[in-house]
C-alpha cells in the first residue's frame, strides 16, 4: 500500500495501516466466531475492563507471540477490535460503539456469559 | 446400532439415544462456536420460532443431508439443542432453559442480533 504522508513536520500516515471491516461489512456469525476461543475471549475481557486501547504487551497470554498475533487478527477482521500502531507499539481497542449499533445488547451478554462462567470454574 | 423396541407395554430406553454434555459441560466458547455459521444459526432462529421440537424435515436448507446433519450434530454437541429420536423421527429442540440458566440473555441476544441482520441484508 501506498503512504501518503503529509510534508514537513507533520505525522506521516502509517503505512502498516491494518485491514478492517467498515461497520457494515461486520456479521454476526464472524463476531461470534472470533468470540468463540478462550483466548480471545481472554483478550476481549481485557479490553472491555480497561476500555481503552492497550498495548498487545499488555495482555499477559499462555501462547506463542505468532499464536498471539492470529488471534487478534481475527478479532480485527471480524470487526471485534481495532488495531493500529503507534511507533513500534500495536494497539487494540474494542469497537464496542460499532457491535452496539449493529447488534444491541450482544456483546455485554458475550462478556456477561464468559465472565459467569470464569466464576463457576474458578479461573477469575 | 440396535434397535431397542418396546417389550410389553413398558418403555426400553433408546438406544439409539444421542449424546448431550450436561448443563454444567456447556461452555460458552462451544455455544459461541456451534452458532457461528449461517446454517446453525438459521436453525437455531427456526427453532426459537417454532418454541418447540421439530423433527429435521421441517428444515429447509440448502444444503446436503450429511452436511445438514454435520450442523445438528454441532449444536447438539456444544449444547444448543437437545435431539431425541421418536420412532424414525429425530426431533430437536432448543436447550433455552439451560441456557438462560447458565449464561443469561446470550441466546435472546444472539437471536436478536441474528434477525437484525437478515433484516438489514433482506434475508427475511
Amino acid at each position: 500500500m501506498d503512504s501518503p504522508g503529509r510534508k514537513g513536520a507533520t505525522v506521516t500516515p502509517n503505512a502498516r495501516a491494518l485491514a478492517h471491516p467498515s461497520r457494515e461489512d461486520i456479521r454476526v456469525e464472524g463476531v461470534l466466531h472470533a468470540l468463540s476461543d478462550p483466548i480471545r475471549l481472554r483478550i476481549v475481557r481485557r479490553l472491555a475492563g480497561a476500555g481503552d486501547e492497550l498495548a498487545c504487551s499488555h495482555f499477559d497470554l499462555p501462547v506463542s507471540k505468532s499464536t498471539s498475533t492470529h488471534h487478534f487478527r481475527v478479532l480485527r477482521e471480524n470487526g471485534v477490535i481495532r488495531q493500529v500502531y503507534r511507533g513500534t507499539a500495536k494497539l487494540s481497542v474494542l469497537r464496542a460503539e460499532d457491535l452496539d449499533e449493529l447488534f444491541p445488547g450482544l456483546l455485554d451478554s458475550v462478556l456477561g456469559a464468559a465472565g459467569l462462567q470464569a466464576k463457576r470454574l474458578g479461573e477469575d
